[in-house]
C-alpha cells in the first residue's frame, strides 16, 4: 500500500510537468539540425539535398536510434478488457481501479490484429502523433501559404492550363494508378501473397487518389532559386497545389464509396452519390474559404471608407487576418466539407483582394507568419516520415505491391502530362514544350499530402500495406527526384537564371508591337475567363479593394447610390489618376487591352520599379528598394504586392 | 444490430473530420469579436476597457448562452465501471465493447466527490480545455515575450528594487494572504461552513502564492500609450514579470510541501525540503533558460567570424531562434524544473546577447512574431476565464471566502508595496514618491498566470473554492482597476505624455552637469551590479555578440591567443570606431561612466535618432526613420533595438 501511494505520488508530480516534454525535444532536437544542416548546405551551394530531404534523413536516423537503443516497457498495454455494460464506445469511461477513479478518454477503434502491435516500446507508442494533427494542425498552414503565395501574374495566364492537369490530370492518374494496382493485388492473390476478398478495386482507387496528390516542394525550390523558366514554374506550383486538393477530396468519395452489395460489382447509384459527394464538397469548401476571404477584405477595407483605421493597427489587423483563415478552416470542418480546400482558397482569395487592403506593415507581417508556420510545419511532416519509418508498428512491406505502385506512378504521370500537354497545345498560343513536359513528368514528387492521406486510415491490412508503400515511394521521389532535379534541368536543355526583369521587358516590348492586332491577344485566353476577368475588375475589386475603377462608372446609371455607397472615395474621387491605373495594370494583364488607353510605358515603368535580385528575400528588398515611395503606398498597394508575392 | 453499425459508421466518419472544430470556432469568434471591439475602441481612445477585459466579457457571454441554450446531453458518462485487475491507472487501456475494442488514454484522475459533475452538458465538458495547454501551449508566448521586451535602459538602473518586490515582496504577500486566509477559515469552520481538516495551513499558502502573481496588462497597456513616467513602468513591468516566476516557483515548492505526521504542526525537515525546492528550481531553470539563449547567441554570432552567414537567410535565423527558445522550456520540463520560468530567462537573455546578432529582417521578425503570438495566447486566456464561470462544472462560491479573499490581497499588497519602498528609498538616490507607491499599490491587478495556477489542480474542496474566488477576483481587478487606471493616474497626478526623446535630453543634461563627481552616480547602482557589469561589458558581450571592446584589450596579456579566436573580427579590426562605442552606450548606461572619454554628445545623437511618436508600431517606424542608416546597421545594432524594443 505504502509503495503504492508512493507510485500514484510519483505520477501526480509528473503529471505537475509536461507529458510530452521530451518527445517535443526530440523533434525540436531535429528541426534545429535540418537547420543547421541546411544552412551548411544553402552556404556551399549544394543543391542535391533540399532541407525537406534532410529532415527525413535526420527522421530516420533518429527512428533507428529510437527503435534500437530504447528497451521495450511494457506494462499490461496488451491486455483487453471486456465491458458487458456498454453497447458502444462512449467519449469517455470512468474507471474504479484499487478505489481510485480514473477518466479514460476515447482515442480511437482498434482492430483485432492490431492489438499485438500495442506491446512493446513506451518511447515509439509516445513519438507517435495522432494522424488527425496532420490534418488539422500542420497541413492548413502549408496548404493556405500555397495558395496566399499563387498569386503571380503568370498563374492567370495559365489557368485554363492548370486547372486541366489538377482536375483532369488527377482524375486520370487516380484511375490509371488504381487499375494497374488492381491487376498487381490479382496477381498477388495468385501468387498466395494475400488473401482474396482483403482487397477490392475501390481499395486500389483509393490508393490511386491519395498517389495522385503530388508535392514537388524540392523542385520548386530549385527552381526558385535558379530562376528558371516563370511558365514552367508555374505551370507546376499550380498543378501541384490545387491537385492536392482534388486529391483530398477524391480521396475522401472513394472512402465514403460504400455499394450496398457485393463491393467488387460496379453499384452506379452509389458511384454517383461519391461523384456528387465530389462535387458538392469541393464547391461547398471553395464557397466557405472564398467566402471567408471576402468578408477579411470587407473588414479590412472599411477603414478606407468609414471614419476607423484598422491599418493603423497592424497588430489587430494581422489577428484578425489569422482567425477568419482559420475560421474557414475550421468551418469548413464543422460543416463536413474539407478544411483544407477551404484554406486553399481562402488563402488564394485573401491574396487576390484582402492583401490589396492591408496595410504595408500588416502585408509583411501575414506573409512573414505563414512562411514561417509553413516552413516548420514542413519541416515537421518530412522529419516525422523519417521517423515513420521505424516508430510505425504495423508496416506490411510487400515487395510486388510496392513494385506495382512504383510502376503505376510513372505511368499514370505519363498519362496525365503527355496526352494533356498534347490537347493543351492544340489551343495554347504559347505552347507548352517537349522539355518542359519532360520536366513536368519527372516533377511528380509525393510528399505530405499523400502520406498525410495514407495515415490517416491504418487499421486494415490494406491500408497498412499501403502506408507502407507511400513512404518509400516518397522517400524514393524526394531524394532521388529531388536530387537529380539539377542533372535534369541541365540534361533537357531548360533555360536557367530568367530575369522577371529582362522576361518582361521583353514581354512588355513584343506587347507594344502587338497592340494592333489586340483580337489575337484576347483570343489566346479562353473566353470564360475574359468574362470573369471583366466581372472581377468591373465589379468585385472596387467593392473589395480600393483597386480598379468606381462603380459608379461600371455599373448602369440606376445603380448610382449604392455604387456611391460601396466606392471608395479614392476610387472615387481620383478616378483617372495615374496611380489606380497602375495598379489595374499590375493587377491583372488581361485586363490591359479593355481599359488603359496607353497603358504600356506605365507597365514597364511599374515593373522596373520592382527589381528581384536572386537570393535574397523580397520583404527585406521592398524595404530597401522602394525608400520614398512607401509614402504613397496606399496609392499603389499593387505595386509592393507585386515587390513582396512575385 | 443495423441501427448500432449506422451509428458506427457516422462516427467513423466523423472521426474523418475535426472532432474540436466547433469549439475551436467558438473561441474565434470571441477573439474576431474581441478585435473589433478593441479597434473600436482604440479608435475612439475609449481606455476604460482593454482588450483583455473585453475577452473576458465576450467569454462570460458565450459561457452564458452556453449553459442554458444548449440541451444536456448525458450518455452514461456518470457510470463508473470497476476494474478488479489493475492496480494502478495504465496510460492506456483496451476495452472490448460488443467485439469491437477501443482505445482509451489515461485523462486524469477524479476525486470521488466529482464523478456527478461528469453527467450533463457535453458542450460544456467539450468547451472546457485540458488545464495543462495553459502552461504548455498559451503561457510560454506570454512569459518569453514579456521577457524578451523587458530590456530597457530603465530596466537594470532600477534592477535592485524590482528584485526587492519581486521576491521579498512575493514572499510577504505570500505569507500575509495566506495567515489572513488561515483566520477566515477557521472562522469558517466556526460557523460550520466547512469541515475541520479540510483545509490545511499549507492550503492558504498554496492560496496566497497563487495569487501574488500580479498581471497588470491592462494598467501597463494604458501606461504605454499615454507615456507615463518610464520609472514607474518599467518598476510595474520588471515586478510583474519577475513575481510570475517566482510565484509559479513557490506555489509548486508549497504543493510539494509534506510533513511526514500531522499537517498542522510544522515540519522542520519537510520546510527546508520545500525550501531547497525554491531554490533548486529556479535556480535550475534561470540556468537552463539562459544557457539556451547563449547558444542561441554563439550560433548566430558564429556568421560575423567565419565563412558562413546566417543572416543571409532571415528565415532559418527565425525558426533557429524560435526552436532553440522552446527548447528551452522543454528541456526545463523534461528535467523537472518550470519551464515557464526558463522561457522567462531565456527571452530576456535572447534579447540581451542574440538580438545583437540578429540580421535587422530577423529582429523584426522574432519581434514580430512572438508579439502575435503573445497577443493571441493572452486573449484566448481571458476569453476562457469568462468562459470557465459558467462552464466549469466544480464552482464553490462561499461568500466568507471570497470576502477574506479580497481583503487578504488588498492587505498583502499594502504590505508588499509602502515597506518594500520605504526600504528602497532609503538606499535610491532617486526616491520613489508617494503617489508612485500608491499607484503600485493600486496596479496589483490579477490575471493569466494565477488563474492558470488555480486551475491546474481543481480535485480537492479547498482548491475548487480557491479556483472560483481566483476567478472573482480576476474579473473585479481587471475590470474594476483596470478601469479606474485612468481615473487613478488623474488622482494621483502622475505625470502622463512624457516624451521619451525629452526625457532623454534632460537626463543627458543633467548627467553633463554631474559627470564631475563620477562616484555619486557609481554609488547609485549597487556594488554587485557594477561587477556585473563590468564582467558582462569586458567579457560577455563580446564572446557573444559584436558590441563591446576586443577581449584582446580587456582580458590579460597571456590570454591573447584565446581572446584573439573569440572576438569578432568587426570588434578586433576596428576597435575604437564611434559606432561601436555607440553601442556600448546605448547597451548599458552604466558603463558611461567606465569606457567613453567623452560619451555625452553621441548618446545624446543616437537617441534622438529613435523616436517615438504615440500609437504607432515601432517596427514601421524604425523602417521610415531609419531610411539610409540601414546599410550600416550592421555596425550600430544597438541602435536598432532601442528603436524597437524600447
Amino acid at each position: 500500500m505504502e509503495k503504492l501511494r508512493k507510485y500514484m505520488s510519483a505520477r501526480d508530480e509528473d503529471q505537475f510537468y509536461h507529458q510530452g516534454a521530451v518527445e517535443l525535444l526530440v523533434f525540436n532536437f531535429l528541426l534545429i539540425l535540418t537547420i543547421l544542416t541546411i544552412w551548411l548546405f544553402k552556404n556551399h551551394r549544394f543543391r542535391f539535398l533540399h532541407e525537406t530531404g534532410g529532415a527525413m534523413v535526420y527522421g530516420l536516423v533518429m527512428g533507428l536510434i529510437i527503435q534500437y537503443a530504447t528497451t521495450p516497457t511494457n506494462f499490461e498495454s496488451g491486455t483487453v478488457y471486456t465491458c458487458e455494460k456498454l453497447k458502444f464506445g462512449p467519449p469517455t469511461v470512468l474507471v474504479n481501479i484499487t478505489n481510485q477513479i480514473y477518466e479514460y478518454q476515447y482515442k480511437r477503434e482498434i482492430n483485432q490484429h492490431n492489438v499485438n502491435a500495442h506491446q512493446g516500446n513506451a518511447m515509439l507508442q509516445k513519438m507517435t502523433f495522432d494522424p488527425s494533427i496532420f490534418f488539422n494542425v500542420l497541413l492548413p498552414p502549408i496548404i493556405f501559404h500555397a495558395g496566399y503565395s499563387l498569386k503571380k501574374r503568370h498563374f492567370f495566364r495559365n489557368l485554363g492550363s492548370i486547372l486541366t492537369y489538377a482536375f483532369l490530370g488527377t482524375a486520370i492518374s487516380c484511375i490509371v494508378i488504381g487499375l494497374i494496382m488492381y491487376g498487381f493485388v490479382k496477381a498477388m492473390i495468385h501468387v498466395g501473397q494475400l488473401k482474396g476478398g482483403d482487397f477490392h478495386f475501390t481499395d486500389c482507387l483509393f490508393f490511386g487518389s491519395l498517389m495522385s496528390a503530388t508535392d514537388p516542394v524540392t523542385v520548386l525550390a530549385i527552381f526558385h532559386e535558379l530562376h528558371v523558366d516563370t511558365d514552367l514554374y508555374t505551370l507546376l506550383f499550380g498543378e501541384s497545389v490545387l491537385n492536392d486538393a482534388v486529391a483530398i477530396v477524391l480521396t475522401y468519395s472513394i472512402s465514403v464509396y460504400s455499394p450496398k452489395e457485393n463491393p467488387n460489382t460496379f453499384d452506379a447509384a452509389a458511384f454517383f452519390q461519391s461523384v456528387w459527394n465530389f462535387l458538392g464538397i469541393f464547391a461547398g469548401s471553395f464557397a466557405m474559404g472564398s467566402s471567408y476571404a471576402v468578408v477579411t477584405a470587407l473588414i479590412s477595407f472599411i477603414h478606407l471608407t468609414k471614419f476607423t483605421k484598422l491599418c493603423e493597427f497592424p497588430m489587430l489587423e494581422t489577428g484578425l487576418f489569422f482567425l477568419l483563415s482559420w475560421s474557414a478552416f475550421l468551418s469548413a470542418e464543422a460543416a463536413g466539407l474539407t478544411g483544407i480546400v477551404a484554406v486553399l482558397f481562402c488563402g488564394v482569395t485573401q491574396a487576390h483582394y484582402t492583401y490589396n487592403n492591408l496595410s504595408p506593415d500588416s502585408k509583411m507581417r501575414t506573409k512573414q507568419l505563414f512562411e514561417f508556420m509553413n516552413f516548420l510545419a514542413e519541416n515537421v511532416i518530412f522529419c516525422y516520415m523519417g521517423l515513420a519509418l521505424f516508430t510505425f508498428q504495423n508496416h506490411i512491406f510487400n515487395a510486388l505491391f510496392i513494385f506495382g505502385a512504383f510502376v503505376a506512378i510513372f505511368i499514370a504521370r505519363a498519362c496525365n502530362i503527355y496526352p494533356l500537354s498534347f490537347i493543351l497545345n492544340l489551343g495554347r498560343k504559347q505552347k507548352i514544350p517537349r522539355n518542359f513536359q519532360h520536366m513536368m513528368m519527372f516533377s511528380g514528387l509525393r510528399g505530405a499530402i499523400a502520406f498525410a492521406l495514407a495515415i490517416r486510415d491504418t487499421e486494415s491490412q490494406p491500408k497498412q500495406m499501403m502506408f507502407t508503400t507511400t513512404l518509400l515511394i516518397v522517400f524514393f521521389t524526394v531524394w532521388v527526384f529531388g536530387g537529380g532535379t539539377m542533372a535534369m534541368l541541365t540534361w533537357l536543355q531548360i533555360r536557367v537564371g530568367i530575369d522577371p526583369d529582362e522576361d518582361l521587358k521583353a514581354e512588355t516590348a513584343s506587347q507594344r508591337a502587338t497592340t494592333a492586332d489586340k483580337n489575337t491577344t484576347k483570343a489566346e485566353s479562353a473566353w470564360l475567363f475574359r468574362i470573369w476577368y471583366g466581372f472581377d475588375h468591373k465589379y468585385l475589386k472596387p467593392i473589395l479593394t480600393h483597386a480598379g475603377p468606381p462603380l459608379t462608372t461600371t455599373l448602369p446609371e440606376w445603380c448610382n447610390p449604392i455604387a456611391r455607397l460601396l466606392t471608395s472615395p479614392k476610387a472615387y474621387g481620383e478616378p483617372l489618376k495615374d496611380d489606380d491605373r497602375d495598379c489595374i495594370v499590375n493587377n491583372d494583364e488581361l485586363t490591359i487591352n479593355y481599359e488603359a488607353p496607353n497603358p504600356v510605358p506605365v507597365l514597364a515603368q511599374a515593373r522596373i520599379d520592382s527589381p528581384q535580385t536572386p537570393g535574397k528575400e523580397n520583404i527585406h528588398e521592398g524595404d530597401l528598394g522602394l525608400g520614398g515611395c512607401e509614402l504613397h503606398l496606399e496609392h499603389t498597394p499593387a505595386q509592393t504586392q507585386l515587390n513582396s508575392l512575385a
